[in-house]
C-alpha cells in the first residue's frame, strides 16, 4: 500500500499514520523517495481499511496495489478444473460445459421429460430447482426435499451430473445428500453465512454475481469459500442492473476476459435469467462461448407457458434445438468441445 | 391487466390467451372496445407473469395496471405508526426518530460510552451490530449474543429502544430477547426466509433496500414481512450504487416522496452507509430531514479510527454535535419535532 | 394509447382528459369496456406526452402502445442495407463488415502504415479521425480537414470506403467531401443540430449510442435522421456506463437480439472503445460476431504506445492477427462472409 | 503519479517505462524506495494516459496522485462568487439563489405572465428556453431569438438577470446579446466546440452534469470553459440515470459535499428534471436547499397542462407558492438568505 500526502515531511501526520498503522492493523511502514510525501506500508495490507486512512485529512491519496482476495487470484494459479461424476470436467481449456434443465422441478414426469430433452440436444449437467426465491409473497415456491430427490433420479438415469440452488444452511445439508453441485443465487452473494457454510461443503459450488456486484465483490465472496476449505467454485456472469428496459439484465460479457486476468476459477454463463425472453437466448449463448465463457447455464421446459416459474425464459424444443447448434457451431469455431 | 394486440380481431390468438389466463392464473378475461385488440383482465392479476404475456408472438403491449403489493400500498392506508418502548414512536406527521450508536459493539465499555454521546445529542433510539456482514472472509464479525445483551442493558440505562441487524433465522429468535427493533441490511433484503421469520417476529422490522433494488421490488420484499402478520415493518433507503466514483453511494433521496406516493410504511434514512465518509454526513442529514424522511439511522464512535468496522463513516463527538444541530435546525424548520 | 382511471365512471375526470386530448393533441379518444375506467386514444399519440397524463389526479396508468419512432422501426421494413465504394454493403444478412483504423489520424505515413495493416488482415473500410473530442481541454484535437484529405488518399490507394467522425455541421460539410461514411460520436447522440444537418446528408451515418442512452432514445436519435431524409443509419454500439470498476463500459451485446427486434438499421459493434483495454478487443470482438451483429469497427496502430490518442486500446499488428482470426473463425460458424 | 510494478529490480521494464513518459509526455522519473518495484513522476502528470502505463505487461498498478484539473480545484482558491445585473450574486456563503420560469418561451405574454409568477414568489433569477432540445423530431423546437427578444424585455421588466440555454456556437452568439447567464444542457456537456465557444464568452454559464457524467468528467468540462478565459461557471446537478424506475432521474444530492471539496465552483440543483413531477419538487428543493446547495432552478408555468414543452414537471401557482414557502423556510433554518 502507498499513502501519498498532501504537504511534504508532515512529520505528526506521518507519525500519526505510522502508529494508527501499527496499532490497528499491525502493519510496518515507512517513508520512500526524497519529498517526504509517500508512506510505504509493504506485506499483507488486506485488514487496512483503505477509506480510513483517505478520509485522514491531509492525505491525498491512497493506493491498495495488491487486490484484497487471496485465493481466488490468478497470481496463485493458472486454472482451476472441476471434476464431477460421469465424466463431466468443468474449467479444462479447450471444453465447453452445458448445463441445463426447468427453472422449477414441478413434478417428477415433468422433470424426466426435460431431463431426457437436455441430454438429447447435448447437455451434460441437468439443473432444476426445488428451492425457489421469489421476489412476491404470493408464489410457487418449490417442491423442497421431493424436488431434490427427482432430480438425483433424473440424473442417474440420464447419466448427468445435477446441479439445484440452497438459499441458507439447512438446504446445503441436503444438496450434500443429493446434487453434484450447488449454485448460490444472485441474491445470496453476500450471505454470509451461506458462503461460510459452503466453505465447509464437500460438493463444488457455482455462485452466481450479485446484480449489483462489482468484480471485486464477486472474487471476495469466492474467497470466503475458497477460504472455508471449499477450492471448487465456479464463477457464474447472469446480467447485472442497469438502466437498460428493453433486456431485462445487462450481461456483462465483457467481465469474462477481465475476470481470467484476474482469477483461476472456471466462469460460466446463464444467458436465460438476462435474457429474460427465450427467443433471444440462442444469440446470447453463442456470444457467450465466443468470449470465452467454460459454461452456460440455461433453462428449458417442454411447454414453457405451463411452467410454474420463469416460463418467459425457459425454451421449449424448437429454441433449445436452435441454441445448442449455435452453441455447438461457435464451439467448433473457437476448438473446443463439449464437456 | 390490459394486453393489446397486433392485429385486429385475430380469433386465434385471442382464445389462445384466453385460455392461458383462465388455465393457468383462474383469471376471467374479456375484449373490450370496437376494433378486437384489447382484452382486459379485470380483479386480481398479481399472479399473471407479465412477461409470458408479453412474450406471445402477436401481442404488443401489456399495462398491469395494479400494484404488485396490495399490503404495502398507500391505498390500503394512510400511515402507519410504530410504537416502541419509553414513549419513542416512529411514523407519526410532525415527529423525527434519530437512531445512533456504533456500526459494531466492541465491547461494554465501548457501547455505553457512545450510548451516552447519542444520548446527549439526542437520539432517542440506540443502534448496535452485534453480528456483522463483511465483505471480505477475513475481518471482524462481530460479538453475537454478548453484544446483544450489552445493547440491552445500554438501552435499560439510557432509556432508549435498541435496534440491531440479524442476518439469519436463528439470529431473529435472539433479537426477540434483547432489542426493539430488528435491521435487515440492504444485501439480505431479498433474503426470503429471513423476510418469512420476521413475518412471524412480534418486534417491528427496520427494512434496508437493496442497492440494486427498484422501489417495487422494495415494496415486495415488505410484503413478504406484512404479509406474515407483521404490521411494523419501516423502510430504510440506503444508498444504491450507481457509476458514480467519489461517493460510495449514491443517496436516492428522491425516491422518498415517491416511497410517500406508493406506501403507508415510515421511511428511515441511513446517511452513513452512502456518505462512507464522516465529514458528509451532517449535510446528507439535513437533506434527509428537509425532504421529509420519518427518520435517521447515524453511525458514531467516541474514536472512529479505533471503531473495528466501518470508522471511516463514524462521526465522532464533534461531527455528531454537528449533525444533529443541523437536523434539529431543519426539523425546526419542517415543523417537526425529535420524537 | 390506453389510459386507466382510478374510479369507474368518474366523468368530470373523463370530460377533462378527452379536452385536453382534443386541445393540445389533437386526440379523439373513447371510453371502451362497461365499467367507464379505460379511455381509448386511437391512431398516432406520438406527440402526447405521456407523463402529463399520468400525472393527472386519479389517473392510475398509461400505456402508449405504440413506440414513439416511425421510420426506424422493424415493422416498417426487415432489413436497410447500406451501399458503399469498392463494391462494400453492409447490412445484407450473411455478410459481415470489418472497419479498422487508427482512433486519430496523426499523419499521412502513420495513416498509410495502418491502412496497409487494416487492409492486410481483411479490414473492408478504413476509420480515422481527423476530429477529435476530448475529455480534458489538454489533449490532442486532431488534424482536422487534412486528416481528411489523407484519409480519402488512403482510402483510394487501398479500395476502401472510408468513416470519420464530425461534431458538429461545418465538419460534416467537410465530410461530404472526403469520406463515405460519417460518424457521430456517443457523446453527440443527441446533439439535435448534428443529427438534423446528418438528415440532409447525402452519405450513410453511424449513429455512436449515448452511453446513458435507452434503446428507445437511441432509436429517435435515429430517426430524427431518417427523418430529415438520410435512410442510410447504422447503429454502433459501443458501451454503456455502469458501476463496473474493471471494464471501461460495460457492453450491452444482449442488446442486439432486442435492437434487431426493433429495428431494420444494421448494427455494428465498437469493442475497442468498450473494452478499453487492447488484449480484450479479440475476445469482445468474436462474441460480437456471434451474437448477430452486422459489423465492427476496431482501432488499431503500428504502434499504440506512441499515438497520440487512445493508445490503450489500440491493436498493434500481433493483437490485430489474433482478432481477425477469430472474427473470421467465428463469421465462418455462423455463415457468413467478409463484406 | 506513482507506478508500482509486479516484480522488483525489473531493469529492461523500468527503463522502457522511463523511455516511454520522457518520449511521449516529457516526465521525468525515479524509482523510489528500497525495492525497485517504485517508479515516481513528480510534477504535472495531466497529459499522462493512466489506461496505457496500466496496460504495459508487469506494470501492477499506477496512482495519478493529482486530479486531471488545475483551474476548477478548491485547491486553487475557496470559492467563486459570480455577479450579475440587478444586485444578484451567485456563490457568496449564506446566500440562495431561485432561478425560476418557463421550460420554453411560448409567447410574449405567457412569459410575461410567468415571469411575474417567479417574481411575487421570491426568485431573483428568470429562466425560459428559447432553443428546446427534444429527444423526438417531431416536438416543439423553440421560439429562437423571439423568445431571447422577450426574455430580455421581461428580465428589465421585473428587474431580474435571465438565463436561457444555448445548443450551439451561432446560439451563444444570440445569448451575448440577450441573456446574463448561458446554460448548457446535461446532453450538451461533453460538447466541446460549445465548451469551447464558453471560454471566450463574456458571460456566466450554467453547466449541467450529463446523466452519466462523473464529478470528474463533471469538472473537466467546466474545466474547458475556465481554460478558455471564461472565469464564471456554476455547476447544475440534475439527476443521473440509474436503474430506479418511478424517480425520472437519480438527483445525486450526495454529491453536493463532495463537489464543495473539489471546487470552489457554485454549486446549483435543478430538481425539475430529477423529478420530473410537479407534486415532488417542493420536497426535492427543500432537500437541494438543506443539503448547501447555493441555487435552485425550478420550472414553472401558469397552466402546466397547456405548456409547449416539459409540462409535467412545470409547478402552478399553488405547487410554486408551497415549493417557495419550503425553500424559504430551509434557507433560514441554514442561516442563508434568498440572492
Amino acid at each position: 500500500m502507498l499513502i501519498v500526502l498532501r504537504q511534504k515531511n508532515d512529520q505528526p501526520l506521518i507519525t500519526h499514520i505510522q502508529n494508527l498503522l501499527k496499532k490497528k492493523y499491525g502493519c510496518e511502514s515507512h517513508i520512500i523517495g526524497s519529498n517526504g510525501r509517500v508512506i510505504a506500508v509493504p506485506g499483507d495490507t488486506t485488514m487496512v481499511e483503505i477509506d480510513l486512512i483517505k478520509n485522514i485529512e491531509g492525505v491525498r491519496s491512497v493506493d491498495r496495489v495488491d487486490r484484497p482476495y487471496k485465493l481466488a487470484s490468478r497470481e496463485r494459479k493458472d486454472r482451476t478444473e472441476i471434476k464431477l461424476s460421469h465424466g463431466v470436467t468443468i474449467g479444462t481449456r479447450g471444453t465447453l460445459v452445458v448445463m441445463a434443465g426447468p427453472c422449477s422441478i414441478e413434478s417428477e414426469a415433468q422433470l424426466d421429460e426435460t431431463a431426457a430433452l437436455a441430454k438429447k440436444h447435448g447437455a451434460t449437467v441437468l439443473r432444476g430447482g426445488a428451492f425457489k426465491p421469489r421476489t412476491g409473497p404470493y408464489a410457487f415456491n418449490g417442491l423442497g426435499e421431493d424436488g431434490l430427490k427427482f432430480l438425483k433420479k433424473a440424473g442417474e438415469k440420464y447419466e448427468m451430473p445435477v446441479i439445484s440452488e440452497a438459499m441458507n444452511e439447512a438446504q446445503v445439508d441436503l444438496m450434500e445428500k443429493y446434487v453434484d453441485i450447488v449454485q448460490v443465487g444472485a441474491r445470496n452473494m453476500q450471505n454470509y453465512d451461506l458462503l461460510r457454510r459452503l466453505g465447509k461443503c464437500r460438493i463444488p459450488v457455482l455462485l452466481k454475481r450479485g446484480l449489483a456486484a462489482t468484480l471485486e465483490e464477486f472474487l471476495l465472496a469466492a474467497e470466503y469459500i475458497l477460504a472455508g476449505g471449499n477450492p471448487d467454485v465456479m464463477l457464474c456472469e447472469r446480467g447485472i442492473r442497469t438502466f437498460e428496459e428493453e433486456v431485462r439484465f445487462t450481461l456483462a460479457l465483457g467481465s469474462v476476459p477481465a475476470l481470467r486476468e484476474l482469477t483461476h476459477l472456471p466462469i460460466i454463463i446463464d444467458p436465460s435469467h438476462a435474457a429474460g425472453k427465450a427467443r433471444w437466448i440462442a444469440d446470447t449463448s453463442r456470444a457467450s462461448v465466443a468470449i470465452g465463457a467454460d459454461g452456460l447455464i440455461i433453462e428449458i421446459h417442454p411447454r414453457p407457458e405451463e411452467a410454474l416459474s420463469d416460463g418467459p425464459q425457459a425454451l421449449d424444443e424448437a429454441h433449445w434445438t436452435e441454441c445448442m447448434e449455435g452453441i455447438r457451431a461457435i464451439a467448433g469455431a473457437m476448438g473446443k468441445k463439449l464437456a
